[in-house]
């Protein structure tokens, strides 16, 4: 940091266990990743790999190698495991991420229907190989999930593995957590907190309204993914108190910490 | 491809004659094209300077080269084509064309009106020099043609040379095929294909709903222009199901036509 | 330009005084401030580092030197003057801007309520030190200020030694001069052009319907702000009467004056 401010948002170092940035890359070439390792890198704690872009990706190889060279564990979406379970292919999955040489995987059912009790049978046997990240929500607007099935599901997923639990938006932040408008489903998050820690929790919040959202409510280090590339540093200024949306919250909250 | 999956949508490969992706390069530096075709080269088969950036852009002729180094022909927007008839400079026009070395060229009428006979003849007289590609539909969202007239327009450029027709959108996706709330004229669409072959025309759709909805009446080799550079990876993984939206549609259509 | 048309609206070059373009960077890497100079360095007048990014940019001083090469003057956002302010450490403020060999500040009251009279002294001290760039209207959509008092804030800022006065949209382009919706507020710009030259203004304007409205009215050399780097040579193409919006309007303006 440049210059350190009286009365600033404190954050821990990487790596950190709460507090952290997934990154979404959609299908950035080797050198935009090593650019947004040049100018957000020490904001970013994970990188998604969007979907199946991975399959279509022709320099996959060299891109993982530069994240790996930066120690950013990389993993990829979790539709492309349900592409995989979909056809039966559970196996050839789990041979694809280690021959990628990945060590995180996410387990998802945002848009397959898979029974809880065998969603967790997955959790299960692909905790015993990889970190685990598992998403509850759906990716169809239609299909609402009452509050306190969100609540039973991250629990029985946290008991069968999971690292984290991430709670479901897309790219567009339209779904799950969200209303079609983007608005945060307030109740909903509130019922899930008071339940389940926040830092086994990540918040997909593509758009910064939503971040803002989360960061007012749970604080500078609540968990936040699909973070578009270009908005990895934005949204650290938003944690840190440094633009205008948390300038006040932020100086008012650490000063009265202090 | 890193793993072919049972029971996924067939692509042809570039050169493609059907299911082309074009994209849209607003000013893209030199890096920034190769950086686009290290990761989605495969997948894109023609590329437009938008309206009149190439008018402004100082790097362009080391720009066409890199481009013409990937093997993809460039042409410039329609825009800047009726910027030229408009000054009836339309011999200044071709010459222009030609020192950059370019074999495709578009002919709009999405500013001027151009009575539909002077436009053949202009297709006509470019088609001896050039691949053309006409494009109909006006970018006024005041201006609405019935869908009858669209096919005979469609029809009558085709026969007087055209390469394709492009079904105009803009680069917001609120005109021409679409409402202004950016929602699928569908009628419209459906009266079209209904009389013009769908290899034929070229739909710009440059939002993803937009992309899923042809993608899904139309099938994964739909034609779509005004791509963004950074959607054509994505749109490539909608193409072949593996994308949510498109993940069941591609896995079912693939599956029962083997 | 690759080749001049007749009847084109007239642009001056740079260094100019009216016709700015302000690019705003929220964090680009040393290559892609490169990547912008390439494709759009003769249409940048200014840059501004967004709000408080660059207290968190580790690749700073590379890139401060990049934009210095070009002969570009660059300036911390408003933001993060008031970040120091609220501190009651503007001479630490000072202090970093001098250390950074920056010669352009800008003074807000966007978040913060600073009493105008104390306002007015900030921007007197500022401007026997540095080009001051201030900036009127509230980053608060429920903070509306009615016209006479934009007008005479504008009036008394310039009098206390502001450059220009930059009238406030966010990078949202939703506040300020704007509806929420990003609707132009037509009659307040009516009324603060009737008082001031333009030529002393800055708009902001991230939306392209913005650039639009701005151009249209008030001519292709409006100064406009908060313009997304790729966004910089497509807003000059519709100065240049290069794009579909201003097409028409550009031939015609500059038939009538020729």
């Amino acid at each position: 940091m440049l210059q350190k401010l009286p009365s600033m948002p404190e954050r821990p170092e990487r790596p950190r266990t709460f507090g952290l940035t997934l990154m979404l890359d959609k299908g950035l070439s080797v050198r935009q990743v090593e650019d947004v390792l040049e100018v957000a890198g020490p904001y970013i704690d994970l990188v998604k790999l969007g979907w199946g872009t991975a399959l279509l990706t022709p320099c996959l190889e060299r891109k993982l190698a530069c994240y790996r060279a930066a120690g950013l564990p990389v993993y990829l979406g979790g539709t492309l495991f349900e592409a995989f379970y979909l056809r039966g292919e559970l196996d050839a999955y789990c041979r694809l991420v280690e021959r990628l040489g990945l060590t995180h995987v996410e387990v998802s059912d945002g848009v397959l229907t898979i029974p809880l009790e065998e969603k967790l049978r997955v959790i299960r046997r692909l905790a015993a190989h990889f970190v685990v990240l598992s998403e509850v929500g759906s990716k169809d607007a239609e299909r609402i999930l009452p509050p306190y099935r969100w609540v039973q599901q991250i629990q029985a997923e946290l008991e069968a593995g999971s690292w984290k639990v991430i709670c479901e938006a897309r790219e567009s932040g339209t779904v799950g957590l969200y209303r079609p408008s983007g608005e945060v489903r307030a109740g909903l998050v509130d019922e899930i907190v008071a339940m389940v820690p926040p830092a086994q929790l990540i918040f997909e919040a593509p758009r910064k309204v939503q971040q803002v959202w989360f960061i007012r409510h749970l604080g500078p280090n609540v968990n936040l993914g699909n973070i578009a590339p270009e908005e990895v540093l934005p949204l650290e200024t938003l944690r840190r108190g440094l633009r205008a949306d948390t300038l006040l919250d932020g100086y008012r909250q650490a000063s009265s910490a202090s």
